[in-house]
Protein backbone atom coordinates (compact mmCIF):
# COMPACT_ATOMS: atom_id res chain seq x y z
CA UNK A 1 0.00 0.00 0.00
CA UNK A 2 2.49 2.26 0.46
CA UNK A 3 4.84 1.59 -2.10
CA UNK A 4 1.65 2.22 -4.34
CA UNK A 5 1.10 5.16 -2.26
CA UNK A 6 4.54 6.65 -3.77
CA UNK A 7 3.50 5.10 -7.09
CA UNK A 8 0.76 7.32 -7.48
CA UNK A 9 2.24 10.32 -5.67
CA UNK A 10 5.66 9.95 -7.88
CA UNK A 11 3.40 9.75 -11.47
CA UNK A 12 1.35 13.09 -10.14
CA UNK A 13 4.76 14.91 -9.57
CA UNK A 14 6.22 13.51 -12.73
CA UNK A 15 2.97 14.96 -14.25
CA UNK A 16 2.57 18.51 -12.34
CA UNK A 17 6.33 18.83 -13.86
CA UNK A 18 5.45 18.48 -17.35
CA UNK A 19 7.23 20.28 -19.14
CA UNK A 20 5.93 22.59 -21.95
CA UNK A 21 5.76 21.12 -25.95
CA UNK A 22 7.95 23.72 -27.53
CA UNK A 23 10.42 26.43 -25.79
CA UNK A 24 12.31 28.71 -27.41
CA UNK A 25 15.81 30.34 -25.55
CA UNK A 26 17.33 33.05 -26.81
CA UNK A 27 21.35 33.29 -26.05
CA UNK A 28 21.32 29.53 -25.59
CA UNK A 29 25.08 29.13 -26.82
CA UNK A 30 26.45 29.33 -23.15
CA UNK A 31 25.91 30.54 -19.46
CA UNK A 32 23.00 29.97 -18.60
CA UNK A 33 21.00 30.02 -21.61
CA UNK A 34 23.07 26.69 -22.30
CA UNK A 35 22.60 25.23 -19.07
CA UNK A 36 18.48 25.74 -19.24
CA UNK A 37 18.83 23.55 -22.76
CA UNK A 38 20.63 21.15 -20.96
CA UNK A 39 18.45 20.54 -18.34
CA UNK A 40 15.18 21.19 -20.42
CA UNK A 41 16.70 18.05 -22.28
CA UNK A 42 17.19 15.88 -19.57
CA UNK A 43 14.18 16.27 -17.31
CA UNK A 44 11.90 13.27 -16.66
CA UNK A 45 9.35 14.63 -20.04
CA UNK A 46 11.76 16.55 -22.09
CA UNK A 47 10.69 19.44 -23.89
CA UNK A 48 9.96 17.89 -27.60
CA UNK A 49 10.75 21.49 -29.57
CA UNK A 50 13.53 23.38 -28.23
CA UNK A 51 14.67 26.34 -30.31
CA UNK A 52 17.85 27.20 -29.19
CA UNK A 53 18.70 30.65 -30.62
CA UNK A 54 21.79 32.55 -30.64
CA UNK A 55 23.80 34.89 -32.72
CA UNK A 56 26.03 32.96 -34.65
CA UNK A 57 25.18 29.69 -34.63
CA UNK A 58 27.98 28.32 -36.87
CA UNK A 59 30.41 30.40 -34.79
CA UNK A 60 33.14 29.47 -32.35
CA UNK A 61 31.04 30.28 -29.85
CA UNK A 62 28.40 27.87 -30.46
CA UNK A 63 30.64 25.24 -30.29
CA UNK A 64 28.89 23.21 -27.19
CA UNK A 65 25.48 24.39 -28.32
CA UNK A 66 25.70 22.09 -31.62
CA UNK A 67 27.61 19.53 -29.76
CA UNK A 68 24.35 19.19 -27.78
CA UNK A 69 21.70 19.11 -30.73
CA UNK A 70 23.83 16.34 -32.60
CA UNK A 71 23.00 14.40 -30.11
CA UNK A 72 19.43 15.51 -29.65
CA UNK A 73 16.92 15.68 -32.33
CA UNK A 74 14.84 17.77 -30.12
CA UNK A 75 16.75 20.36 -30.66
CA UNK A 76 16.79 22.94 -33.18
CA UNK A 77 19.81 25.30 -33.18
CA UNK A 78 18.11 28.82 -34.93
CA UNK A 79 19.80 31.76 -35.85
CA UNK A 80 18.68 35.36 -33.81
CA UNK A 81 20.01 38.05 -33.24
CA UNK A 82 18.48 40.53 -30.69
CA UNK A 83 19.33 43.48 -31.89
CA UNK A 84 18.37 42.77 -35.50
CA UNK A 85 14.38 42.92 -36.15
CA UNK A 86 14.84 41.31 -39.22
CA UNK A 87 16.98 38.14 -37.93
CA UNK A 88 13.77 38.25 -35.15
CA UNK A 89 11.20 37.98 -38.35
CA UNK A 90 13.18 35.45 -39.61
CA UNK A 91 13.53 33.50 -36.81
CA UNK A 92 10.00 33.62 -36.12
CA UNK A 93 9.17 32.06 -39.34
CA UNK A 94 11.23 29.02 -39.48
CA UNK A 95 9.78 28.34 -35.83
CA UNK A 96 6.09 29.47 -37.33
CA UNK A 97 6.69 26.36 -39.70
CA UNK A 98 8.10 24.06 -37.22
CA UNK A 99 4.84 24.37 -34.10
CA UNK A 100 2.80 24.43 -36.86
CA UNK A 101 -1.07 25.30 -34.89
CA UNK A 102 0.87 24.00 -31.98
CA UNK A 103 2.34 27.30 -31.49
CA UNK A 104 5.04 28.18 -29.04
CA UNK A 105 4.06 27.29 -25.35
CA UNK A 106 7.13 29.21 -23.59
CA UNK A 107 9.74 31.94 -24.93
CA UNK A 108 12.58 32.55 -22.60
CA UNK A 109 14.17 36.21 -23.50
CA UNK A 110 17.41 34.58 -22.16
CA UNK A 111 20.19 37.10 -24.25
CA UNK A 112 21.63 40.17 -22.99
CA UNK A 113 24.80 42.05 -21.88
CA UNK A 114 25.83 43.75 -18.79
CA UNK A 115 28.27 46.51 -19.55
CA UNK A 116 29.61 47.51 -16.19
CA UNK A 117 30.05 51.47 -15.99
CA UNK A 118 28.87 54.03 -13.59
CA UNK A 119 26.61 57.21 -15.32
CA UNK A 120 29.44 59.22 -15.86
CA UNK A 121 31.76 56.38 -17.62
CA UNK A 122 28.93 55.32 -19.47
CA UNK A 123 28.74 56.62 -23.35
CA UNK A 124 25.91 57.04 -25.18
CA UNK A 125 26.50 54.60 -27.45
CA UNK A 126 27.32 51.70 -24.87
CA UNK A 127 23.79 52.79 -23.31
CA UNK A 128 22.05 52.74 -26.64
CA UNK A 129 23.54 49.44 -27.16
CA UNK A 130 22.57 47.97 -23.97
CA UNK A 131 18.94 49.62 -24.42
CA UNK A 132 19.05 47.67 -27.99
CA UNK A 133 20.08 44.02 -26.76
CA UNK A 134 18.26 44.34 -23.39
CA UNK A 135 15.18 45.73 -23.82
CA UNK A 136 14.15 46.72 -27.66
CA UNK A 137 15.46 43.22 -28.20
CA UNK A 138 12.89 41.20 -25.74
CA UNK A 139 10.09 44.16 -27.05
CA UNK A 140 11.05 42.60 -30.97
CA UNK A 141 10.85 39.00 -30.13
CA UNK A 142 7.85 39.32 -27.88
CA UNK A 143 6.05 41.56 -31.01
CA UNK A 144 7.67 38.82 -33.44
CA UNK A 145 6.17 35.72 -31.35
CA UNK A 146 2.96 36.29 -30.06
CA UNK A 147 1.15 35.07 -32.69
CA UNK A 148 3.23 31.62 -32.44
CA UNK A 149 1.99 32.05 -28.08
CA UNK A 150 -1.40 32.82 -29.31
CA UNK A 151 -1.74 29.30 -31.38
CA UNK A 152 -0.43 27.87 -28.02
CA UNK A 153 -2.76 29.13 -25.98
CA UNK A 154 -5.62 28.28 -28.70
CA UNK A 155 -4.41 24.50 -28.94
CA UNK A 156 -3.83 23.93 -25.48
CA UNK A 157 -7.84 24.27 -24.24
CA UNK A 158 -6.48 24.66 -20.32
CA UNK A 159 -8.11 26.90 -18.51
CA UNK A 160 -5.26 29.60 -16.68
CA UNK A 161 -1.95 30.57 -17.03
CA UNK A 162 1.35 28.38 -17.47
CA UNK A 163 4.10 27.39 -19.39
CA UNK A 164 2.76 24.53 -20.90
CA UNK A 165 0.44 26.85 -22.09
CA UNK A 166 2.04 30.16 -23.18
CA UNK A 167 4.36 32.59 -21.57
CA UNK A 168 7.13 34.75 -21.85
CA UNK A 169 9.82 34.33 -19.07
CA UNK A 170 12.54 37.29 -19.36
CA UNK A 171 15.88 36.57 -17.93
CA UNK A 172 16.28 40.08 -15.50
CA UNK A 173 18.38 40.57 -12.50
CA UNK A 174 18.17 41.90 -8.94
CA UNK A 175 20.06 45.25 -10.29
CA UNK A 176 17.04 45.98 -12.02
CA UNK A 177 15.41 46.65 -8.37
CA UNK A 178 15.37 50.38 -7.65
CA UNK A 179 13.65 49.69 -3.91
CA UNK A 180 16.56 47.22 -3.54
CA UNK A 181 19.45 49.36 -5.56
CA UNK A 182 21.87 46.32 -4.76
CA UNK A 183 25.84 47.25 -4.47
CA UNK A 184 26.34 49.95 -6.81
CA UNK A 185 29.58 50.87 -5.15
CA UNK A 186 31.28 47.27 -6.07
CA UNK A 187 29.28 46.78 -9.12
CA UNK A 188 27.63 50.12 -10.65
CA UNK A 189 26.63 49.01 -14.08
CA UNK A 190 24.51 51.79 -14.56
CA UNK A 191 23.33 51.37 -18.52
CA UNK A 192 22.83 47.17 -17.40
CA UNK A 193 20.80 48.96 -14.18
CA UNK A 194 18.58 50.96 -16.76
CA UNK A 195 17.98 48.33 -19.47
CA UNK A 196 16.39 45.94 -16.67
CA UNK A 197 14.18 48.10 -14.97
CA UNK A 198 13.23 49.14 -18.76
CA UNK A 199 12.63 45.26 -19.31
CA UNK A 200 10.85 44.95 -15.96
CA UNK A 201 8.28 47.46 -17.12
CA UNK A 202 7.87 46.33 -20.69
CA UNK A 203 6.98 42.91 -18.59
CA UNK A 204 4.42 44.47 -16.69
CA UNK A 205 3.46 46.32 -19.51
CA UNK A 206 2.65 43.24 -21.83
CA UNK A 207 1.27 40.77 -18.49
CA UNK A 208 -1.72 43.59 -18.34
CA UNK A 209 -1.93 44.28 -22.05
CA UNK A 210 -2.35 40.57 -22.86
CA UNK A 211 -3.71 38.87 -19.74
CA UNK A 212 -6.86 38.70 -21.19
CA UNK A 213 -5.68 36.66 -23.90
CA UNK A 214 -4.12 34.04 -21.40
CA UNK A 215 -0.33 34.95 -21.93
CA UNK A 216 1.79 34.87 -18.65
CA UNK A 217 4.78 37.18 -18.53
CA UNK A 218 7.20 37.20 -15.47
CA UNK A 219 10.53 38.71 -14.93
CA UNK A 220 13.25 36.02 -13.02
CA UNK A 221 16.58 37.32 -11.60
CA UNK A 222 18.67 33.86 -11.80
CA UNK A 223 21.06 35.01 -8.29
CA UNK A 224 24.67 36.26 -9.10
CA UNK A 225 26.00 33.55 -11.50
CA UNK A 226 29.43 32.00 -12.13
CA UNK A 227 29.32 32.71 -15.80
CA UNK A 228 31.38 34.87 -18.02
CA UNK A 229 28.62 37.90 -16.93
CA UNK A 230 28.52 37.15 -13.25
CA UNK A 231 32.65 36.65 -13.20
CA UNK A 232 34.52 34.06 -11.04
CA UNK A 233 33.43 35.50 -7.92
CA UNK A 234 29.51 35.06 -7.90
CA UNK A 235 27.75 32.50 -5.42
CA UNK A 236 26.32 30.05 -7.40
CA UNK A 237 27.02 27.96 -10.55
CA UNK A 238 24.93 27.89 -13.64
CA UNK A 239 22.71 24.13 -12.77
CA UNK A 240 21.92 25.66 -9.27
CA UNK A 241 20.47 28.67 -10.75
CA UNK A 242 19.17 27.41 -13.97
CA UNK A 243 17.57 24.19 -11.75
CA UNK A 244 15.78 27.20 -9.32
CA UNK A 245 14.93 29.04 -12.39
CA UNK A 246 13.18 26.03 -14.12
CA UNK A 247 11.27 24.84 -11.13
CA UNK A 248 9.64 28.43 -10.53
CA UNK A 249 9.00 28.29 -14.26
CA UNK A 250 6.65 25.27 -14.03
CA UNK A 251 5.29 26.60 -10.93
CA UNK A 252 3.57 29.83 -12.90
CA UNK A 253 0.65 30.39 -12.57
CA UNK A 254 -1.59 34.11 -13.28
CA UNK A 255 -1.42 34.76 -10.24
CA UNK A 256 2.77 35.23 -11.01
CA UNK A 257 1.46 37.04 -14.81
CA UNK A 258 3.44 40.57 -14.09
CA UNK A 259 5.85 38.98 -10.85
CA UNK A 260 9.20 39.79 -10.27
CA UNK A 261 10.88 36.46 -8.81
CA UNK A 262 14.40 35.33 -8.13
CA UNK A 263 15.49 31.42 -8.76
CA UNK A 264 14.00 30.43 -5.56
CA UNK A 265 10.65 31.92 -5.99
CA UNK A 266 11.24 35.02 -3.92
CA UNK A 267 9.33 38.15 -5.03
CA UNK A 268 11.85 40.74 -5.84
CA UNK A 269 10.36 44.49 -5.20
CA UNK A 270 10.54 46.90 -8.26
CA UNK B 1 3.44 90.29 20.24
CA UNK B 2 1.33 88.26 17.97
CA UNK B 3 2.02 90.52 14.81
CA UNK B 4 6.16 90.17 16.10
CA UNK B 5 5.72 86.41 15.85
CA UNK B 6 3.77 86.51 12.49
CA UNK B 7 6.25 88.94 11.37
CA UNK B 8 9.19 86.80 12.34
CA UNK B 9 7.54 83.54 11.25
CA UNK B 10 7.14 85.25 7.35
CA UNK B 11 10.73 86.34 7.50
CA UNK B 12 11.75 82.36 8.33
CA UNK B 13 8.99 81.70 5.70
CA UNK B 14 11.32 84.05 2.87
CA UNK B 15 14.30 82.78 3.82
CA UNK B 16 12.79 79.02 3.95
CA UNK B 17 11.54 79.61 0.35
CA UNK B 18 14.60 81.20 -1.09
CA UNK B 19 15.71 80.43 -4.18
CA UNK B 20 18.16 78.84 -6.06
CA UNK B 21 20.76 81.58 -7.89
CA UNK B 22 20.85 79.38 -11.30
CA UNK B 23 18.34 77.10 -12.36
CA UNK B 24 18.24 75.47 -15.94
CA UNK B 25 14.94 74.11 -17.28
CA UNK B 26 14.59 71.95 -20.22
CA UNK B 27 11.17 72.25 -22.60
CA UNK B 28 10.84 75.54 -21.16
CA UNK B 29 8.77 76.93 -24.00
CA UNK B 30 5.68 75.00 -23.17
CA UNK B 31 2.89 73.34 -20.72
CA UNK B 32 5.01 72.65 -17.29
CA UNK B 33 8.40 74.30 -18.24
CA UNK B 34 6.69 77.27 -19.26
CA UNK B 35 4.83 77.35 -15.80
CA UNK B 36 8.03 76.90 -13.76
CA UNK B 37 9.95 79.40 -15.62
CA UNK B 38 6.67 81.89 -14.46
CA UNK B 39 6.39 81.22 -10.91
CA UNK B 40 9.75 81.17 -10.83
CA UNK B 41 10.12 84.81 -11.76
CA UNK B 42 7.21 85.73 -9.21
CA UNK B 43 8.36 84.21 -6.42
CA UNK B 44 9.24 86.52 -3.57
CA UNK B 45 13.13 85.98 -4.34
CA UNK B 46 12.75 85.26 -8.12
CA UNK B 47 15.85 83.13 -9.65
CA UNK B 48 18.61 85.52 -11.01
CA UNK B 49 19.60 83.40 -13.79
CA UNK B 50 16.82 81.27 -15.02
CA UNK B 51 18.17 79.21 -18.36
CA UNK B 52 14.71 78.66 -20.10
CA UNK B 53 15.63 75.97 -23.14
CA UNK B 54 13.71 74.42 -25.88
CA UNK B 55 14.30 73.21 -29.06
CA UNK B 56 13.37 75.68 -31.47
CA UNK B 57 14.13 79.56 -29.32
CA UNK B 58 12.97 81.18 -32.57
CA UNK B 59 10.25 78.88 -33.93
CA UNK B 60 6.68 79.73 -33.51
CA UNK B 61 6.21 77.31 -30.48
CA UNK B 62 8.87 79.51 -28.17
CA UNK B 63 7.20 82.90 -28.53
CA UNK B 64 5.33 82.97 -25.41
CA UNK B 65 8.57 81.70 -23.71
CA UNK B 66 10.52 84.91 -25.64
CA UNK B 67 7.74 87.32 -24.88
CA UNK B 68 8.78 86.78 -21.07
CA UNK B 69 11.99 87.07 -21.59
CA UNK B 70 11.29 90.19 -23.08
CA UNK B 71 10.24 91.68 -20.23
CA UNK B 72 12.51 89.94 -17.71
CA UNK B 73 16.68 90.18 -17.73
CA UNK B 74 16.69 87.46 -15.50
CA UNK B 75 15.61 84.82 -18.65
CA UNK B 76 18.32 83.34 -20.96
CA UNK B 77 16.48 81.24 -23.73
CA UNK B 78 18.96 78.90 -24.90
CA UNK B 79 18.88 76.26 -27.45
CA UNK B 80 18.77 72.65 -26.18
CA UNK B 81 17.56 69.18 -28.04
CA UNK B 82 17.24 66.63 -26.09
CA UNK B 83 18.12 63.82 -28.71
CA UNK B 84 21.19 65.97 -30.01
CA UNK B 85 24.35 65.84 -28.00
CA UNK B 86 25.99 68.70 -30.07
CA UNK B 87 23.39 70.79 -28.75
CA UNK B 88 23.90 69.48 -25.50
CA UNK B 89 26.84 70.37 -25.59
CA UNK B 90 26.56 73.99 -26.70
CA UNK B 91 24.33 74.59 -24.14
CA UNK B 92 26.89 73.28 -21.48
CA UNK B 93 29.09 75.56 -22.61
CA UNK B 94 26.86 78.81 -22.64
CA UNK B 95 25.31 78.77 -19.56
CA UNK B 96 29.17 77.56 -18.37
CA UNK B 97 30.28 80.99 -19.50
CA UNK B 98 27.38 83.05 -17.77
CA UNK B 99 27.15 81.27 -14.69
CA UNK B 100 31.05 81.21 -13.80
CA UNK B 101 32.49 79.87 -10.64
CA UNK B 102 28.99 79.77 -9.05
CA UNK B 103 28.31 77.19 -11.43
CA UNK B 104 24.34 75.91 -11.70
CA UNK B 105 22.53 74.77 -8.53
CA UNK B 106 19.22 73.69 -9.74
CA UNK B 107 18.55 71.34 -13.58
CA UNK B 108 15.09 70.63 -13.81
CA UNK B 109 15.17 67.49 -16.48
CA UNK B 110 11.29 68.83 -17.86
CA UNK B 111 11.18 68.14 -21.64
CA UNK B 112 10.07 64.73 -22.78
CA UNK B 113 7.39 63.30 -25.17
CA UNK B 114 4.60 60.57 -23.90
CA UNK B 115 3.68 58.33 -26.99
CA UNK B 116 0.57 56.78 -26.35
CA UNK B 117 0.48 53.11 -27.75
CA UNK B 118 0.70 49.72 -26.19
CA UNK B 119 3.49 47.20 -26.08
CA UNK B 120 1.47 45.82 -29.85
CA UNK B 121 1.00 49.34 -31.16
CA UNK B 122 4.45 50.53 -30.34
CA UNK B 123 7.02 50.65 -33.33
CA UNK B 124 10.78 50.41 -32.14
CA UNK B 125 11.17 53.49 -34.03
CA UNK B 126 8.57 54.91 -31.75
CA UNK B 127 10.13 53.27 -28.85
CA UNK B 128 13.47 54.39 -29.89
CA UNK B 129 12.73 58.07 -29.85
CA UNK B 130 11.02 57.98 -26.94
CA UNK B 131 14.27 56.63 -24.69
CA UNK B 132 16.14 58.63 -27.14
CA UNK B 133 14.40 61.94 -25.31
CA UNK B 134 13.46 60.97 -22.17
CA UNK B 135 16.11 58.68 -20.84
CA UNK B 136 19.61 59.51 -22.92
CA UNK B 137 18.50 63.49 -23.16
CA UNK B 138 18.31 63.26 -19.42
CA UNK B 139 21.51 60.90 -19.50
CA UNK B 140 23.43 63.13 -21.57
CA UNK B 141 22.55 66.40 -20.02
CA UNK B 142 23.32 64.98 -16.64
CA UNK B 143 26.30 64.17 -17.57
CA UNK B 144 27.32 67.58 -19.30
CA UNK B 145 26.57 69.95 -16.84
CA UNK B 146 27.70 67.52 -14.01
CA UNK B 147 31.04 70.14 -14.18
CA UNK B 148 28.53 73.13 -13.36
CA UNK B 149 26.84 71.64 -10.68
CA UNK B 150 29.91 70.59 -9.10
CA UNK B 151 31.00 74.30 -9.70
CA UNK B 152 28.02 75.07 -7.64
CA UNK B 153 28.64 72.78 -4.70
CA UNK B 154 32.07 74.52 -4.22
CA UNK B 155 30.99 77.96 -3.71
CA UNK B 156 27.91 77.05 -2.02
CA UNK B 157 30.12 76.10 1.20
CA UNK B 158 26.71 75.02 2.63
CA UNK B 159 26.38 71.51 4.70
CA UNK B 160 23.69 68.94 3.30
CA UNK B 161 21.95 68.99 0.12
CA UNK B 162 19.17 71.46 -1.41
CA UNK B 163 18.09 72.94 -4.58
CA UNK B 164 19.83 76.29 -3.25
CA UNK B 165 23.44 74.27 -3.22
CA UNK B 166 22.91 71.71 -6.19
CA UNK B 167 20.42 69.18 -7.72
CA UNK B 168 19.04 67.30 -10.59
CA UNK B 169 15.37 67.42 -10.40
CA UNK B 170 13.53 64.84 -13.31
CA UNK B 171 10.09 65.00 -14.57
CA UNK B 172 9.25 61.42 -14.17
CA UNK B 173 5.39 60.26 -13.97
CA UNK B 174 3.41 57.98 -11.79
CA UNK B 175 3.20 55.91 -15.05
CA UNK B 176 6.77 54.88 -14.50
CA UNK B 177 5.85 52.88 -11.17
CA UNK B 178 5.32 48.78 -11.65
CA UNK B 179 4.05 48.65 -8.38
CA UNK B 180 0.92 51.05 -9.38
CA UNK B 181 0.61 50.03 -13.01
CA UNK B 182 -1.86 52.86 -13.55
CA UNK B 183 -4.79 52.80 -15.64
CA UNK B 184 -3.37 50.71 -18.67
CA UNK B 185 -6.30 50.06 -20.45
CA UNK B 186 -7.38 53.74 -20.44
CA UNK B 187 -3.62 55.26 -21.05
CA UNK B 188 -1.42 52.27 -21.88
CA UNK B 189 1.68 54.59 -22.95
CA UNK B 190 3.78 51.46 -22.95
CA UNK B 191 7.47 53.02 -24.38
CA UNK B 192 6.32 56.03 -21.81
CA UNK B 193 6.30 53.91 -19.18
CA UNK B 194 9.68 51.86 -19.92
CA UNK B 195 11.20 55.46 -20.29
CA UNK B 196 10.29 56.73 -17.36
CA UNK B 197 11.61 53.61 -15.40
CA UNK B 198 14.38 54.06 -16.60
CA UNK B 199 14.79 57.66 -15.96
CA UNK B 200 13.77 56.65 -12.58
CA UNK B 201 16.61 54.16 -12.33
CA UNK B 202 18.91 56.70 -13.84
CA UNK B 203 17.98 58.50 -11.07
CA UNK B 204 18.84 56.33 -8.65
CA UNK B 205 22.09 55.12 -10.14
CA UNK B 206 22.94 58.97 -9.84
CA UNK B 207 21.79 59.95 -6.60
CA UNK B 208 23.43 57.33 -4.97
CA UNK B 209 27.00 57.91 -7.11
CA UNK B 210 26.92 61.32 -6.47
CA UNK B 211 26.24 61.31 -3.16
CA UNK B 212 29.76 61.85 -2.29
CA UNK B 213 29.90 65.25 -4.19
CA UNK B 214 26.67 66.41 -2.34
CA UNK B 215 24.80 66.58 -5.61
CA UNK B 216 20.82 65.73 -4.89
CA UNK B 217 18.98 63.68 -7.90
CA UNK B 218 14.96 63.22 -7.54
CA UNK B 219 12.16 62.41 -9.83
CA UNK B 220 8.76 64.45 -9.39
CA UNK B 221 5.05 63.03 -10.67
CA UNK B 222 3.73 66.16 -11.93
CA UNK B 223 0.18 64.82 -11.24
CA UNK B 224 -2.28 64.32 -14.21
CA UNK B 225 -2.08 68.11 -15.86
CA UNK B 226 -4.26 69.94 -18.49
CA UNK B 227 -1.21 70.52 -20.91
CA UNK B 228 -0.82 69.58 -24.89
CA UNK B 229 0.72 66.07 -23.19
CA UNK B 230 -1.76 65.60 -20.45
CA UNK B 231 -5.01 66.29 -22.74
CA UNK B 232 -8.42 68.51 -21.36
CA UNK B 233 -9.64 65.96 -19.10
CA UNK B 234 -6.73 65.87 -16.49
CA UNK B 235 -7.04 66.32 -13.05
CA UNK B 236 -5.45 69.66 -12.38
CA UNK B 237 -3.63 73.39 -14.15
CA UNK B 238 -0.12 73.63 -15.00
CA UNK B 239 -0.28 76.48 -11.63
CA UNK B 240 -1.40 73.82 -9.19
CA UNK B 241 1.31 71.42 -10.30
CA UNK B 242 4.08 73.51 -10.63
CA UNK B 243 3.21 75.03 -7.33
CA UNK B 244 3.48 71.93 -5.55
CA UNK B 245 6.31 70.79 -7.28
CA UNK B 246 8.25 74.24 -6.14
CA UNK B 247 7.44 73.62 -2.85
CA UNK B 248 8.53 69.66 -3.02
CA UNK B 249 11.71 71.53 -4.60
CA UNK B 250 12.48 73.63 -1.74
CA UNK B 251 12.07 71.14 0.60
CA UNK B 252 14.38 68.43 -0.56
CA UNK B 253 17.30 67.63 2.14
CA UNK B 254 19.78 64.63 1.58
CA UNK B 255 17.12 62.38 2.87
CA UNK B 256 15.21 62.59 -0.42
CA UNK B 257 18.07 61.58 -2.31
CA UNK B 258 17.28 59.23 -4.81
CA UNK B 259 13.44 59.85 -4.10
CA UNK B 260 10.21 59.51 -6.33
CA UNK B 261 8.03 61.79 -5.21
CA UNK B 262 4.45 63.95 -6.30
CA UNK B 263 3.60 67.31 -6.66
CA UNK B 264 2.29 67.00 -2.83
CA UNK B 265 5.53 65.19 -1.65
CA UNK B 266 4.35 62.24 -1.07
CA UNK B 267 6.21 58.98 -1.85
CA UNK B 268 5.32 56.72 -4.93
CA UNK B 269 6.57 53.35 -4.89
CA UNK B 270 8.72 52.10 -7.87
Amino acid sequence: MQELRQGIVLTEAVEMAAQPVSVLITGANRGLGLEMVRQMLEAPCPVRKLFACCRDPDGPRAEALQTLAKKNPNISVVRLDATDLCSIKLCAQQVGSLVGTGGLNLLINNAGIAPKGTVQETSPEDMQHCFNTNVMGPMNIIKEFLPHLRDAVKASGMPGMSINKAAVVSISSLLGSMEALHSYAFFPAASYRISKAGLNMLTVCAAEELKKDEILFCVLHPGWVRTDMGGEEADIDPPESVQGMLSVMASLTEKQNGAFLDYKGQSIPW
